[in-house]
């Protein structure tokens, strides 16, 4: 009987068995980003060093083309590859019906963007990111990327409309609100435990003025990976 | 018989009308963008003296908020005042379901942002934006605020889905596209005739990721004023 897995041997296999059966030749691959993504990373090096592999690919935040470039992998943008095979990342949580939270890492926008670019989007996560219902595991919050001189507005409506608590995001390198990549403020929407309508929800949410971007995603998931405590990958679909 | 109005003194007595009926004392007010507004804020500036006003302005862009200073009215914004009595804006265009094009002047985003902010959506206007269906009278497409990095994704799938022609609105103080107020390209889709379910598809194309805000104000203005030819002002509701 083996010992159980570390969280990050779990993110490790899930990422291996998502870039292995993902990536081929002349692929066109979105990556994703926070901490499960680097490891999709070093098997996409191994695979493009070992099998002489040619891929281009898209990042979704800073982080992400900081990696690709540290990795000498081929930089690409959505400008030149506006269609991309698939995207890898990771989630926050991920529901039975394949709904997830992501936005964690502060970087939901670009993800969601290059996601819709893709016409698979594969998650890479750990066990601890799988959960029947949203809010069961992830107890941040779903974040809203809004605009600025909205977030007063925005925050008062979704408390208003739908219940919870909503927070500005605040950084913790520098006073005030965490600034994302495109120069927005984040918001975290610690929703009720009783909402499951999150199509609708996430519609109407994104339809009020200055939301940018939510971190629901919903009906974008083609496939999740995740690495179990007992070495496992469990594939949700 | 008098001479036909002037397209400027139709501005004029649309935005006179629409400040004395809408304006009252201690009254929060969006003040819109355009050529049209200049003349609101004219007619407030007159109010606030005559009639010693407390009102506070909150801008929908830099040129609004340049008005405000200059005027020597008194400056708010979102953040101290989310709920506004009105706003009182222009339009490209108004068709007779009151749905508007806006965004001509590139300002769409705030100006959304205030509007959805205000209790009533007042729109001052020339009889020249007053139109059965949109596009009969306005020849510039619809505005469509967006993240940099997707436009061309965008720019694809809205001529996949929906037809006409999208065209990234070039700046023509410096080389290369228009950047708004908030960081973003616009582009303009320049629709088919035939098209006119709003509603559908303004949610539809807000939905896409890397879409920050359309210039499709569906169910918003409460009421427009037009300045016609012949001296009158024409309302609609």
């Amino acid at each position: 009987m083996g010992e159980l897995l570390t969280l990050e041997s779990a993110k490790q296999i899930a990422a291996y068995k998502a870039v292995d059966e993902y990536v081929k030749n002349n692929s066109i691959i979105g990556i994703g980003s926070g901490s499960t993504v680097i490891y999709a990373i070093h098997r996409l090096v191994e695979r493009v060093k070992e099998e002489n592999l040619n891929v281009i690919c898209v990042p979704t935040s800073f982080q992400a083309r900081q990696l690709i470039l540290n990795n000498h992998l081929t930089l690409g943008d959505l400008e030149t590859y506006p269609k991309l095979d698939c995207a890898i990342d990771g989630a926050d949580e991920v529901d039975s019906d394949m709904n997830l939270i992501k936005g964690g890492g502060g970087c939901l926008l670009q993800e969601k963007i290059v996601a819709s670019c893709a016409n698979q989007l594969i998650i890479v996560a750990d066990y601890t990111k799988n959960s029947q219902k949203l809010g069961e595991q992830y107890k941040k919050g779903i974040p809203i990327e809004v605009v600025p001189m909205a977030y007063v507005a925005i925050l008062r409506r979704i408390e208003d409309n739908y219940g919870g608590l909503v927070k500005v995001r605040m950084a913790l390198a520098k006073a005030g609100p965490v600034i994302t990549d495109n120069g927005n403020f984040i918001l975290d929407w610690h929703f009720p435990r009783d909402i499951s309508n999150w199509d609708k929800i996430n519609i109407e949410i994104s339809m009020i003025p200055g939301v940018v971007e939510t971190g629901l995603f919903i009906k974008m998931a083609k496939k999740v990976y995740f690495g179990m405590p007992d070495g496992s990958v469990k594939e949700q679909f």
